[in-house]
């Protein structure tokens, strides 16, 4: 292989669109001209691969580094990676993953957005999951629940149509251990390696690579892919077995969650009794009860009434749930986590699907008749 | 003894010991010359004075201005000041009060820790709470409950047999806003001040002169006595009117309390669930769940069982009880907090009046056969 | 006097408006006619004597048994019986007093409802809580919650105004124990004995004199007062000291409240299911899991979307708080008990103070997307 | 067919212990004489025979009903039943069945149970769950839990390798929903209904064939096979599709086990406010907050201090966690059902897995210092 591997993205961008659902079937769309690696009709795909070129330069110096590392690793070549779910998440990571030359395809439910991806970025939009998982190293998933994973591994479009042994498929959505062990014995049965690698630190922390990712599975799959999983993260932890990641996701979450509510509560009452809220968290935040939630959220998003929405409530009552049933499952007795799932669920069917996290500070608000401001 | 002044203290201590119960009762033991500075009638402050020349170009600025402050406030003098209460956070205090030149008197329950304080500071023994008070400009609480507070203020010997019109009661007990309502209404009824101080901190606030100081009452008694709270506390907030200070201490401390249970609990789950609870709280602590739970009394008293006695459970069990009644009488519904209280009293039951507050989470770890380690 | 003292009420109710404040200078507002006790200018007060003398023969053999054993009691006489707080509960049982020949007074916050009463049957209409109690053995008040028994007791035109030594309050409130312990203390300084005795059974139970009482207090005073409460009540039973009526009675309505939740949770998970709650109910009635709130509330109320409104949400969730208290005060942990208060404290917020105890379902159903029918 | 079917029990029962695991391959252990069908060696088979001829007069009217009604079902003859699982309450459930003529057929997972149970009714010893389930029209499971149903079923010797189109699997097992849904997928292959049948009213209940039998899955199987639920069921009631018994089954215990924990806590309070934990009783049970937990398990169970072991703890705590999971699954939001499951998970560690399910008020009362007695 070669240290710039612009050709072969080339011969395999051949084919801007990616239409293959089964390994011997995969037939690409259109392949007209190797300078066309547009998905959308009309995209001149000589912008990409000179983009590829013109950019080398400017690839940071972790993913040299992952070069390297990957020639050493089981992969004969650098590794081709595919990237399925361009959320608000998904997409800074896929643009680190574009910028670092690997080959990328992406794929996402609303086509639109991977073929504007793709043409924005050195990477080549595939029609379905099993297009893009075709002839991947390494394939990651970042939706929003794990059952959308599941349903993006199925059929003759689906990814364990194609995927093939000796890859991996690292999973980072905030998924629930249950489906992730599923995940695995599916994808073990056909030799592909599984990690469930969930992400921290928000889009901020998505759009600087600066992401924590929380990785469950094999120590050894997680040493091959973490140049890959270091282009978009700082802090890559190995949690344990499948599973884990996800497990310390969800109670990460769920803590968040617990403190959002608790200093609501708190900062409720003070208020009743009297005490402004600013006066009670300046105390609060020099003092032992400080959180997160009360350092950050409170100052910036609660008295400010400002209550921007960059995480959705339904997906905190997600994770709360998932945490809830990982303590269920290991039958540790969690009363205030379990109450936490209770609150976070009547909060979700109150405030409606579209409500940021933090704006279950309202719903307490409304509960208790405060206002917290 | 030190370096610092002990001929001075040791003259002071001629007179150390304060017996006077009411006003025109008291005597002191002993009132030799007329360069006395003392408030208390009688009493030799030629060792007052002598120490307070000595040493002053070791007292911190802070007391110096403080001294200023005096000068212009509606004391006519430099306050004297009482200090009822040598305990683990007290002691430190009262030692900076000693060192802060102030006239000194300290009185404790077992009186054998008051006069080896007075032995060693300067500081006079006052073996009533009366006496304390007798002639004091500011008289300073500082007692494990509320009740303590009001039950030295009760009869001939009590604090209130003494307080003159003008003077201030400071009560830094964590107490609780209903009596320190019926300690200000009893005080004012006799022309003294009264403010709820609750600090935060612990020992080494205490030791540091570091404390947060959280006030409740009238803004401009506040105003007045702050150069004397300054001498111990690095920040003094004002939180509103007489049981604010209470308030936000008993809120700040559940908050801390629910945090370390809440901690607790998912690092329970994810132990059973496989994952090393370092490893979780390395994740933990980069991301969205943190807390000063998490951030410093696992990694510090937890993981490393040592579990320092530093803060009995008790006391948090007390302060959980605070603020859930804070809620319960502003009619603010919160089940997590009041959820923490009962979680808090039972393991107060189980684990005994000896436990330290971190020790909770070895509650936890029986309840949910876990070990976070 | 005489068995039928038709002729002491007529003596008596001679001044049908009493107006009196202090014993001393308590007058009559008018008294033209012994045959005019009505409280309302232009009602026949004759009407009120022939209904006296027609009505003797349906006097209730209780209350026959009743007058006998007021002649052996301490009293010299029959009881004269003051009735305060004439509401859905509190009308029917001064009713079954005035049909009991006890010199019965009613007095009513809205004093138009008294002299209704009083024009209506055997009673007279006092115009101040002091009128009330002059020369009244046995006081009975029944109000929505303590601090109102408590604000009749003050003042020239209060209740200790003029209760004399010997008399009894009897306090029929769903009061807290705190408030009856500073009110009893209060009666004991003048020599009156003070009962705690919340009642139970609804307005049905009240109408049919067949309710049950709970007393708190001294055995022998309750002894002394048994008589009149028989003529309301048919259990009547010592629960304890001052405070143990409320207590029972309070925490016998949370077990209610609690219920009543308890019941809507599993009904709406049972709906979500599939299962019609009907169905649910069939087997939870003839199983363990049964309830009064199952057995009765559910399918005569929730099922039929009936709803009456026949005890106010508002009210229960004043009693769930007092079990509650009774609870902290004890330092008895109680998880369920607590988070219920927090649920009705929030469901009474939310759907207001007209609301049914029942309708606290809506509230469930509300929260978890559901509707039980 | 005939209307006493001894013929052809004996034809069945000539090979007293059926060891068969396929249905081509099942084979009899051992079929000498037609007068031989006992499973224990040495034990006269003719007994059984006989005692089947000799009790026929002695089978309930329902049981000939029963008889008429399968002549009018989808079976050809009189059903074959298969009872599996000879605990405390099956045991008696099976002796119904043997006494109703049905050709029983009993497997235990200690076989000397079994053995002993067929050595006194009129039941043949099946050594494996396929042996019983050969040529079984109806097979019974009653076991801990599902996952121990789930495990009866697979394998050679497992009931799915004998079970044969047409026929019923009754699961009479207090399940949970989603093993129950997975189970009837997998009889649904092969052509075998199944039905969730958990039953309600205990020892007591299972011995005077009085049960409630709460069915899931589709009606027109519950038709055919009432009869066969007739024998033990007084109640049978059809709550919905596959699972939705098991949910109300669990729902009515969650119940039970949340009256349980309120009482015991409303009576813990109480007791420590000096009320008497039989006068509460006495008033609650003829008040509002009753339950069957107050009314019968109280009074006869804790107050006695007996705590008879009649229903493991363990196995209410599993009900519980089932209930809690319907509700998690429906995204019901049920606070003091998840609490309730807590609670007595913490219990269960607490107690260990032999107490008795009432015996969670001894818990409740170490939580809380008190004796409710």
């Amino acid at each position: 292989m070669t240290v710039h591997p612009t050709a072969s993205i080339a011969a395999r961008s051949a084919a801007s669109v990616v239409t293959g659902s089964t390994p011997d079937t995969q037939v690409t769309s259109a392949a007209p001209s190797s300078t066309s690696a547009a998905s959308i009709p009309g995209t001149p795909a000589s912008a990409v691969i000179t983009a590829c070129r013109a950019c080398t330069a400017t690839i940071p110096s972790i993913v040299k580094a992952s070069r390297i590392a990957w020639q050493s690793s089981t992969f004969s070549d650098m590794p081709t990676v595919a990237f399925l779910g361009l959320g608000a998440i998904g997409t800074p990571m896929a643009r680190h993953l574009a910028a670092a030359d690997l080959g990328l395809r992406v794929w996402n439910r609303t086509a639109a957005k991977a073929a504007a991806f793709s043409a924005e970025h050195r990477a080549i939009h595939a029609v379905t999951p099993a297009a893009a998982a075709d002839g991947a190293d390494v394939v990651i998933t970042c939706l929003p629940v794990s059952a959308d994973v599941e349903s993006l591994c199925d059929g003759p479009d689906g990814l364990l149509a194609t995927l093939r042994p000796g890859s991996v498929l690292v999973d980072c959505t905030s998924g629930d251990p249950a489906t992730s062990r599923r995940l695995a014995a599916r994808c073990a049965a056909q030799g592909v390696a599984f990690l469930d690698a969930p992400v921290s630190g928000g889009v901020a922390g998505a759009e600087q690579a600066a992401l924590t990712v929380m990785v469950g599975g094999d120590a050894a799959v997680l040493e091959r892919v973490r140049p890959v999983l270091a282009v978009f993260g700082k802090k890559i932890v190995h949690c344990g077995g499948v599973g884990a990641g996800d497990a310390v996701k969800a109670v990460n979450n769920a803590l968040l969650a617990l403190h959002l509510w608790s200093t609501a509560e708190g900062l409720a009452a003070l208020t009743q009794a009297g005490v402004r809220p600013e006066v009670a968290l300046d105390v609060i935040n020099t003092s032992s009860g400080r959180s997160n939630a009360s350092m950050n959220l409170f100052p910036e998003r609660v008295l400010t009434r400002a209550f921007p929405r960059t995480f959705r409530l339904a997906l905190l009552d997600k994770d709360v749930g998932i945490a809830a049933g990982v303590a269920r499952e290991q039958k540790v007795a969690t009363p205030m986590l379990q109450l936490t799932a209770e609150l976070f669920r009547a909060a979700h069917v109150a405030l409606g699907e579209e409500a940021d996290h933090v704006e279950v500070v309202k719903w307490v608000e409304r509960l208790t008749g405060t206002v917290i401001e």
